[in-house]
This record gives structure tokens, C-alpha cells and sequence, in this order.
């Protein structure tokens, strides 16, 4: 099995919830891959330097000096504290971004109708399968920022909930040691217990979504604002061969705890 | 043969000369590693963010707000700008820090007789010449800042010159290809063109040095300051089985010019 781990900014800015996420993750056995999200030291290093993201219907447009203060507290900063925490908890931790090592080429967004200036998105077929392989093969543990870049370009901002559901289905093509168990799981770790039917009340956890309930829950506004990218992602994963999402809070980490979003079981191979 | 390769922060800092820098290091046939110095943007961004690293003896103490930003600055903004520029290049690069993959465990240097902080110092047999080797032999191309990582401590601020010489010296213990030829060279380019007698005076290079000559030399005062460590390093690194070291202007990588430094012919293996 290799398991492909996210987990959110609101987690990573808390010292202590991160601490016991990541020895939690060091305990997953065989094959794992992290991803990060950025948490708010970004916006903090911005504000103290004065630069002010501009916005575009409501949305940060990620200009050359905020790529380069998501650069640094991505990849510099968060990256490599979480790289040193995980090699003190006995996990062979790899920083990475999408540049290095080719592995996660990306392609700048149009910037019509609306130009979001250095963001990238993803298709898993260009992920370079060969090199992560290798790396889960020798017994690292790659950990990445979503700073992705686009070759014969730039680095770019791409989403990190994104990166991990192209990550997880480039995985399901990878090739591994013949004898193995070639189940690719993939787990967003956040500040909920889950997908909630009543965002407030955190008894209210929907515990497995089919593809098929998707538009339906959309419609009736269960799953709304954020959540419907991280679960459109998530679908995006099951129907390319990831085995099972699931989505839960950081500190059940190793329960089964948590929404569960796959395949029903007549559909499954 | 491999090539490890430092270039110094007077050429990151100029754009152009880094990008040409980079171009002829990507010509650089076979296995090779990179290891770039610091540059005066984290002196920059300390200014702009009003954090003074303390002096002590006239020198710079990394303290826990330095180390952030020389993370930042270094394994973050600068790191991974040369690692898209060499991929630009059709270098395969992979951005690295000490504590990635455990390749550069350091030791945080003693607080007495005078506390620097966060800085670490490396021994080469330290170095995780597995992992290096594996990287080197998938045609992966690794970039390191001097950022390194004491196991179950911290992030450590560390000397470049330092990191390549230790390097160089555990690319001569790793396992390779038996058919290969095994040498190691390292190249430290500046923006000289080798060890001057005369630094205002680029036509009194000194074109060799061996090991027997260096207290002389020392002694009166044509090595001096900040090249004393420098050429220390080489020759630790030539008596423990590096090939050659040669120091050059970073426009002369792909030229045989500069002051060599190696044993004497005599000597050699």
C-alpha cells in the first residue's frame, strides 16, 4: 500500500497539533508520501514586508513577490522544519517541490478571463513517476509544498490539496516491487473530524460518499465553499484508480476515523 | 569522474552571471553536484524585516530568527530558483538540505569559548553516501545550500566551502558503477580567477599549490582572510582522496583555468 498524506495550513500553524501529526505519520508503515499546505506564515512574512497580494474577484493573485514569499515560507521554511521534525521522529524525510527532480511539472493557468498570475495546476500523466519510485524504493518519505514549476518557465503556486490528488493517482501508475500490495490511499488531514452535513455540529459527519451523492450534496449545500474542490479532487483521485480517500481530522491520523469518499462496492474491480 | 561544484554569493547575486554560471555548469558531462552559497538577500531580508543578527568578535551569531530567515533565503528562494534554472538548462536538479534524506547530519559547534548559535559543523564521514550514490546514479543532479540538520536537534547554518569540501571527500568513499573512473574533482568558483599573490592584481594567480607550501604562503600573508579556511578545506579534502581542487572565476567553470591545489606528483596514487 502507499499512502499519500495531506495536511492543511491550519494544522501546520499550531506547533503542537503539528508535532503529533507528524510522529502520527512517521508511524504509518511502508510507502508515504506528505504534502503541505502553506499555513499563514505566507501572509504574515508579506504583511511584516509590506507586500499586499492584489485581489481579483475575491481571489489573491500570486504576483512575482508573492511567488517569491511562497517560495521561501513553503519550501524554505515549513518544508524543511517539517523535514527536520520527521527525522527526529525516525522517518528519512526528501523536501521536495514540483522542480526538483522533474516531478511535478505544472502549466501556468490562462490568464483569461482571469489572469491569477503565477499559478500552475496539474495533470498527474506528467508527474515523473521514475524518480518517485526510486525515491519510495530506497525508503524515503518525499515531502511536498505545492510550489510546482513549469519547465522552460517558472516556479508556480499550485494548490496543495491538487498536488496530492495528482500525486496519489500518478502513484496508482508507478511501478513497484511485483509483490506488493499496489493499493494507493490518499488521507487530507484537517482541522474537522470530516464532511460534515451541519459544519457546526461535529456529530453531524457524513461517514462514506459515493461519486454518485456528489451534485446532489453540492445541490442541497452540504458540501459548499472549500470543500468542493478538496472532494471534486478526491473523486477526481477514485476514478483514476486510487483506492480510497479519506478526509478526517490530523489527530486520527492512524484511526479509521473520518468521511470516507470511493467507489461503491459493484463498482470497484 | 565527479564533479562537485560551489559557487559563491557575489555570483547569485548578479543574475546574468548566474544564469551563464548555470548554463556551463549544465555541460558538465556525467555525475555531478552543486553547492551554492548564501548571497546577500538574507542579509536583505533581515534588514527589510528589522531582525539584526548579534555580533560576537565581529562575527554574525546565527540566532533562532537568523536560522529562520537563512532558511527562508537559502534552502527556499535561492535554492530553488537555481533547481528551475537548471531545469531550464535540461539539468535534472534536486534542490537539497542537509537534513533531506539524512545526507548531511552536523554537529551544532561547541558554545564555548564562543556561542554562534545555530551553526553546525560537518565531518564528511558523516555524509549519506547511500542515498548521494543513488541520486547521482539515476542522473539526478544534487543542488545543496549549506543548510544542514543535527539528528534530534535543529536546522544548523553551515559553511558552504565546508559542505562541498565534505562532500567531495564522501563522493570518494561512495560505492559507484565498478567500470567507472572514480575521481573527484571539486572546483570552488568566485568571481577571482584562482589564488592571486597580489589580490589587486588578476595576473599574479598563483597557477599551483601544494599541501607543503601552504603555511608558507600563510606566513607571508599572500593567503589571507577569508581564503585561508578555503584553502584549508582543499587540501583536507586532496588528503583525503579528492583529486584535485581547483579555484576559479565562476565565467572559467568549463575552462582548465585557475589555481589548482593537489598533491604533488610524487605523492599521488
Amino acid at each position: 500500500m502507499i499512502n499519500i498524506v495531506k495536511i492543511g495550513g491550519n494544522i501546520i500553524n499550531d506547533e503542537n497539533r503539528l508535532k503529533n501529526f507528524l510522529q502520527d505519520f512517521s508511524k504509518i508503515p511502508g510507502k508515504k508520501i506528505l504534502v503541505h499546505g502553506g499555513g499563514k506564515e505566507a501572509t504574515e512574512l508579506g504583511k511584516r514586508l509590506g507586500v499586499v497580494a492584489p485581489m481579483v474577484n475575491g481571489r489573491r493573485v500570486t504576483d512575482r513577490e508573492t511567488l517569491d514569499i511562497v517560495t521561501m515560507t513553503y519550501a524554505g521554511l515549513i518544508n524543511k522544519r517539517i523535514v527536520a521534525l520527521l527525522q527526529d521522529f525516525g522517518c528519512n524525510a526528501v523536501g521536495l517541490t514540483g522542480a526538483d527532480g522533474h516531478l511535478i511539472p505544472a502549466k501556468k493557468r490562462n490568464p483569461k478571463p482571469v489572469d491569477f498570475g503565477y499559478v500552475g495546476d496539474i495533470d498527474p500523466k506528467d508527474i515523473n513517476t521514475f524518480f518517485l519510485s526510486m525515491l519510495l524504493n530506497v525508503f524515503t518519505t518525499p515531502v511536498f509544498c505545492a510550489i510546482c514549476y513549469e519547465p522552460h518557465g517558472t516556479l508556480l503556486n499550485c494548490n496543495a490539496d491538487s498536488v496530492a490528488s495528482a500525486l496519489a493517482v500518478a502513484c496508482t501508475q508507478a511501478e513497484y516491487q511485483e509483490d506488493e500490495d499496489q493499493d494507493v490511499v490518499l488521507t487530507y488531514c484537517f482541522e474537522k473530524p470530516g464532511v460534515l452535513r451541519d459544519v457546526n455540529d461535529e456529530s453531524s459527519m457524513i461517514p462514506v460518499i459515493y461519486p454518485s451523492q456528489f451534485g446532489h450534496l453540492v445541490e442541497k449545500g452540504i458540501i459548499s465553499e472549500g470543500m468542493i474542490p478538496k472532494i471534486h479532487n478526491s473523486f477526481e483521485a477514485v476514478v483514476k484508480g486510487v483506492a480510497k480517500v479519506r478526509i478526517c481530522s490530523a489527530e486520527n491520523l492512524l484511526s479509521e476515523k473520518g468521511t470516507i469518499l470511493c467507489l461503491p462496492p459493484d463498482e470497484r474491480d
